[in-house]
């Protein structure tokens, strides 16, 4: 059976290793606020709003909620881990949700002991939300930094994350296929691809069968253009085109699939009609810088290497003025997260991460170029997970 | 021709009244890196990741951009009101991008002087990002907190972005009339909310007609119940449903559509098949606490007093315990912005404010009853922009 979520052992495990480490460190409760590292820990997943939310970890004691009611009835139904539920009403309230907090951290009987938090404030800045440091609430507890702790954790992922991310390559296999099948001049990017999105989240849902669940709020996979259309396709971070696709035009395509809250990335540069001379050499370029990246993937080597590897390529064939981003990043629980494939880190490559592979060409006024693979490094070396075909000739769209 | 898109003058006049503010609180430039904000003032939209970025408004001088390459060509095509681009290749790079942003305030001659700034860092945490304080790293420039300053302009809306909320009003309704029509038992509510949305957003973009370049990446419209169905519309803020509609469940139904970066908010309790006893009377108690809460608006009342409009009336029938949030809240460029309808607030109501109301009544095991509506106050009332119908027998569905 495909596997379409954590465990609860994984959870478990996940727990055990951040009290081993708190232990460790001298502290007595962990304070988290950062979204994906509560979600990494217990399996509860919710929307972030101006309404804080943290959840506490003591070394000894239950997993504790402190947050808005709205979340009171969604913990129980999504994990068994977070026992204790303390709530304000909402935000700001006549008395300040970080007051209840601070009263709620006495009574856990914390406000004497070191708290390690991932937040200098003990809440996210989402939308409008203001108020007081956590830390000038409760004067008597040593506030500790401690905001690496699970993003270091998701580092390198464990047999079960990668089988979700290899699940969700799938679909997002899937979700590019159907967008290259529908895509066609005339059309508008969003529109085409809302269509295949829904195709390919409705075969995924019946595929996967009951229990899928997705702790996303939106199709579960999905592909499109984000703008990406002709000259716009230059802009990497484009948004939204406000012509409908051309004969001639260069495409940027990709996925975002979702399995358990594990992402994985594909991404295709694709060109509607028969590619001319520099669509062609500047994708062919592309391919090259992206085939010298691939052979630089391997444990031991650094993010600085890899990111090195594909430079070398797009400097020597004359791009040098067309990069506009670095290589890759890592991905998993989000869709962009550490370590960076960029001559600025250092980081080495171990067994168990995964990454983004992207270098990118962009030629203002032409298109830009880039494909996206996801990687996993193994101990023996890396192992690409996505397999959408990369030539210019599977990629040319009527 | 309806209203799609803020005029060049409207961000101007906002950039001559900020000019005029930092120049009464004797700030020499202000440094924004809040999207909204940014947005607000410029008219740029963009993605956030781990790569800072800002703007910065010098009392005299260009308006600059301080970001990572790949927003390089972006932003021209978007706004000529930042005619100063400086960037930095990528995050974290060899030299990390807030020394690139140390260097350009030099350059700026900024560095002697008082700088305003809307986040103490001088960057957002998005995704993985780490990296010293700003402030560090100029030392002789005199940072001031100044993250009120556009979030204040904000609260009342003018003229053209209530003509933008009004047009987004439209299409919302539009999104909310085909989920209607498309819901039946049987179907999952992701998929037949993104059939009515895909729709709603092609004739949204046929009726706009060219020119209409949306500032958000998906479809500009929609319209869902994001895991609202049966038991689970009893959860507030439900992310999505492990099985289908099935015939008695209470739906929540929502829309979000955006008109040059402006939303509205349109919620209706729907029910699948004939309501029972319990589903009647929650439904019933719910309205009447909306009818409350729309009595309550007017210039010079304050949002408490709308907030507690309604709860007198939850709390006389009987439902105090089923109440999860307050009344509502402010919506413009952010789906949830200041002021909020909630005990807590005393901001008074002023002409051109524009807020969801939105009181709810949430049973556990039944379901949850919540109609939004979005209200403007005028100078002499309110006026509740959204007219889809509310009662009970026109949002039975098959």
């Amino acid at each position: 059976m495909a596997k379409i979520r954590l465990t609860e052992q994984e959870h478990l495990r996940r727990i055990a290793a951040v009290r081993a480490k708190i232990d460790e460190m001298g502290i007595d409760a962990l304070y988290l606020v950062s979204r994906p590292s509560i979600f990494y820990l217990t399996g509860f997943s919710h929307i972030s709003t101006e309404r804080p939310l943290a959840v506490v970890v003591p070394l000894d004691g239950e997993i504790t909620f402190m947050g808005p009611a709205l979340e009171k009835e969604h913990i129980p139904l999504q994990t068994r881990l977070v026992p204790s539920i303390r709530n304000y009403l909402d935000y700001p309230g006549t008395r300040h949700p970080m007051k209840h907090f601070a009263r709620f951290l006495k009574e856990m009987r914390l406000d004497g002991k070191t708290i390690g938090i991932d937040n200098p404030r003990g809440a996210l800045s989402t939308w409008g939300y203001r108020g007081p440091g956590i830390s000038d609430l409760v004067p008597r507890a040593n506030f500790v930094e401690a905001h690496e702790l699970i993003p270091s954790m998701r580092l390198t992922k464990s047999p079960e994350e990668i089988d979700l991310i290899t699940e969700s390559v799938k679909w997002g296999n899937l979700a590019i296929t159907l967008l290259q099948r529908y895509v066609k001049p005339g059309e508008w990017d969003v529109e085409v691809a809302t269509r295949a999105s829904l195709e390919a989240s409705e075969r995924m849902r019946r595929t996967l069968g009951p229990g899928f669940e997705p702790p996303v709020s939106h199709l579960p996979t999905s592909a499109g253009f984000r703008g990406q259309v002709g000259p716009k396709s230059a802009v990497p971070h484009s948004i939204s085109t406000d012509r409908p696709i051309k004969r001639g035009d260069v495409l940027g395509a990709g996925s975002g699939p979702n399995v358990g809250g594990y992402f994985s990335e594909l991404e295709r540069t694709m060109i509607a009609g028969r590619p001319n001379t520099k669509q062609r050499k500047y994708f062919e370029v592309m391919l090259e810088a992206q085939d010298a990246a691939f052979e630089a993937f391997k444990p031991g080597a650094t993010c600085r290497e890899v990111d090195m590897a594909a430079n070398r390529v797009l400097r020597r064939r004359g791009c040098r003025s067309f990069i506009r981003h670095h290589t890759g990043h890592g991905i998993g629980l989000e869709e962009h997260e550490p370590p960076w494939l960029d001559v600025g880190d250092n980081t080495i490559l171990r067994p168990g991460m995964v990454l983004s592979c992207e270098p990118g060409v962009y030629v203002p006024g032409l298109g830009g170029f880039r494909h996206s693979d996801t990687v996993l490094i193994k101990k023996d070396g890396a192992q690409i997970l996505t397999h959408y075909p990369r030539d210019l000739e599977s990629l040319t769209v009527a």
